[in-house]
């Protein structure tokens, strides 16, 4: 890459932390509706102070508007990048070795809410551009930011607002919110998110809970719920609802033989989910197929009747249960809506409402996609390690509404790494990754600017 | 009966009424652990009071013991008399028109907690006894009184009580704690309890909560709760225990022309559950049959994940379901716990811990028995319509640990009637059906001393 910028960046690597601290130190818990307005103006500042235009858009929610900025370049081409000012709360505060506000560093990190998620890579991207301002005064490619303010409570009201924004944000490529490394240091680029439906099953059986010695006689909602249940999925995990699978699109040789090529982090995993084996018995290549490629059905919580200590003879009167699907393309949440509410009418259980929650589509980025080289090869020269492909999250966000929104292709890049304790306590970054992550997405600006 | 004791006995109403009100001045509220100890020396004097010599035995738990009284009568046969001096909590506090602790008279009713279960019972029959006292300075016939002290918390140790006295409990027939009227004012004389088995399903499946992303290679415990239950009843109601209902006694046909016999009330029952109709379309006689006769498997709670508001991608750790089985003659508490553990273990539900919560067996006194001809006539006798005969309740208690442990026939007696509001604000005892109560249990008394 551009060894004046690389060198730029390097030397200046303390002021993009000065940066950092500042961003980190304004809350914006969209949770707790605490600061996110004030670090949407600091949001704003920021990037004016690059030169970017900004502007406070406004969604759904008043609460959570997104900062969009845009700036022009050498080259015509547009690269998005989709990142958000929210933060996770901070508690439990009393596990925070240093304050969540106060970002701290030590032992070559810096600890703090949002330090890794989203703010430091949203830091890095300001660093990278800072770097190109500062040593040409041009960017090599016009650059959009897209800056939601309510991601930690699930985007709500943004894919509306990314449809209602389609000619703003168009562009021909898109960097999601973060990246980072393994724990072998190897760079991951990921390519896609799952799709969620989330809804909450009830049913109500009576005006009031009664006596259990009437159970000859009344309806039990817990017992309705249990027998619902037991439709949808049967003891070998296999969705039984009707047309589940119809949409699910068969993994390509690359994406395959991307999976194969993944290490083999079973024992790390399973330590750290604190299970024994995992369910099916499935480990290594076959364990990461069916994480990243298959559709699941999750009891989240379930609750009816007395469930304190001890015994209490109580016959319940209501019932209910959150199920989340996680979906993977083409899956469409209001089709897999639509189907669990045929399959509960067909199966006898008109009694049991569905209430919908959550609903996101799946994202998957082709393997093949130049964008994607593009991203892989800038991350092998910067981080001098072979990247891994990741084809998919098994987690969801909202990345449906950009790529099939905007027919972008999305990777990943960003500061990341095992250890960052993202939404817990003492949430941290690494400083060298942090360079690293400045240093890929000048790199990516630079490649994408020249193709 | 006995007209010197009847004249007597509505002579002395109000000194009944005073009695009642002083038991209940005095709180005794088990689940609190409040005034049990003074309630128990008070239950204790006042049957010293009518010349019986009172021990209090302790239980397995000291806090609550038995208030154990004896008196020799011209006959030697014994009665027994079984009752709780303690009562249930009066919360909600609120919902009391006159305070629960300071026994009220208003509109022919006394208001207050115990006022009916089970102190109003009690008080009914020290009054016949104090009429025998004060009239012949003889009893009919030999009394026992054992009075638990923790019957509103499943009495805890009380079998194992009457298994360790069964010599001094000793007695030819006995009464249970309370009995009364039906809407239409007929006596009904309740002949049995089912037994129950309570017990909480637990599973654990991982050290912690995992996201929900994780539900392709984590085990979800509300499944396999989910799955467990859905093999122990089916959507029809039979429960698929192997072997669950061999020793489900078939019904005689004189408890079958009992329940035959029985009132229609389902309109009032539909009422009072607030249910829009009876499970499996049950009504009138088919309902009542079922109603008493039928064992149960009863959700009473089930709790796993998040079940707040809104939606979160968790998948929990453990799961929990809290059950009850009502048991009829001749089902066994530990039998059926053998069984479903068994049935678990067999469906490769190895994962689900079974832990024992409570166990009582049914009990249930033959029709024919010659003391239920003796009630049933002093009853027709006393309260001038014709009794109701019922073969049991739906409900649980712990009467078999008496009708099997001392082989006594046990019927039912006593000052109820339906809108007594036991177990709620508001309990109260109607003077009326108070003073018929005194009067059956001396009349009983009169006709066992002869019989």
């Amino acid at each position: 890459m551009d060894t004046a910028i690389q060198r730029h960046i390097e030397d200046h690597l303390p002021d993009y932390l000065e940066d950092l601290k500042r961003l980190c130190r304004q809350p914006s818990v969209a949770a707790q509706n605490l600061g996110v307005k004030e670090c949407a103006q600091l949001v704003q500042q920021m990037l004016e102070e690059i030169g970017f235009s900004v502007r406070i858009l406004p969604t759904r929610d008043p609460r959570f508007p997104v900062v969009y900025a845009q700036r022009a370049g050498r080259s015509s081409k547009q690269l998005l990048f989709y990142n958000h000012y929210d933060v996770q709360p901070a508690e439990p505060l009393e596990l925070w070795e240093s304050p969540p506000f106060e970002p701290t560093e030590r032992d070559g990190r810096i600890y703090g809410r949002g330090v890794s998620d989203d703010k430091g890579h949203l830091v890095a991207r300001f660093a990278a551009l800072k770097a190109y301002q500062a040593v040409h005064g041009q960017l090599p490619a016009g650059v959009k930011f897209c800056i939601e303010g309510c991601e930690e409570i699930g985007s709500p009201g943004f894919a509306q607002f990314v449809e209602e924004h389609k000619d703003l944000l168009k562009a021909d490529a898109c960097i999601w919110e973060g990246g980072g490394v393994n724990w072998a240091g190897n760079p991951q680029i990921t390519l896609g998110l799952k799709g969620i439906l989330y809804v909450e099953l009830q049913v109500r059986s009576a005006a009031r809970d009664s006596h259990s010695s009437y159970a000859t006689v009344v309806p039990n909602p817990a017992w309705r719920l249990a027998w619902a249940l037991s439709t949808l999925k049967d003891r070998n995990e296999n969705i039984l609802i009707p047309g589940f699978y119809d949409h699910v699109r068969p993994s390509t040789p690359l994406e395959l033989a991307a999976v194969a090529k993944m290490p083999d982090e079973d024992d790390q995993l399973k330590q750290e989910l604190g299970i024994p084996g995992f369910l099916k018995g499935v480990h290594g290549e076959s364990l990461r197929r069916r994480h990243l490629f298959e559709p699941t059905c999750t009891i989240c919580g379930i609750e009816s009747g007395y469930t304190g200590e001890g015994s209490k003879t109580v016959l319940p009167a209501t019932a209910m249960v959150k199920l989340d699907f996680r979906l993977v393309p083409d899956m469409r949440p209001d089709d897999i809506l639509a189907k669990l509410k045929a399959h509960l009418a067909a199966q006898g259980f008109s009694d049991v409402t569905v209430n919908f929650s959550d609903g996101e589509g799946p994202s998957r980025t082709a393997m093949d996609s130049p964008f994607v080289k593009l991203v892989s090869d800038t991350a092998r020269d910067v981080y001098g390690k072979e990247p891994i492909l990741v084809p998919t999250m098994a987690g969801s966000g909202p990345m449906h509404c950009v790529s099939e929104g905007l027919r972008v292709p999305i990777a990943s890049s960003g500061i990341g790494f095992p250890d960052d304790k993202m939404h817990a306590p003492n949430e941290n970054a690494r400083i060298d990754y942090f360079l690293k992550g400045i240093l890929h997405a000048a790199a990516i600006l630079e490649a994408f600017g020249k193709g």
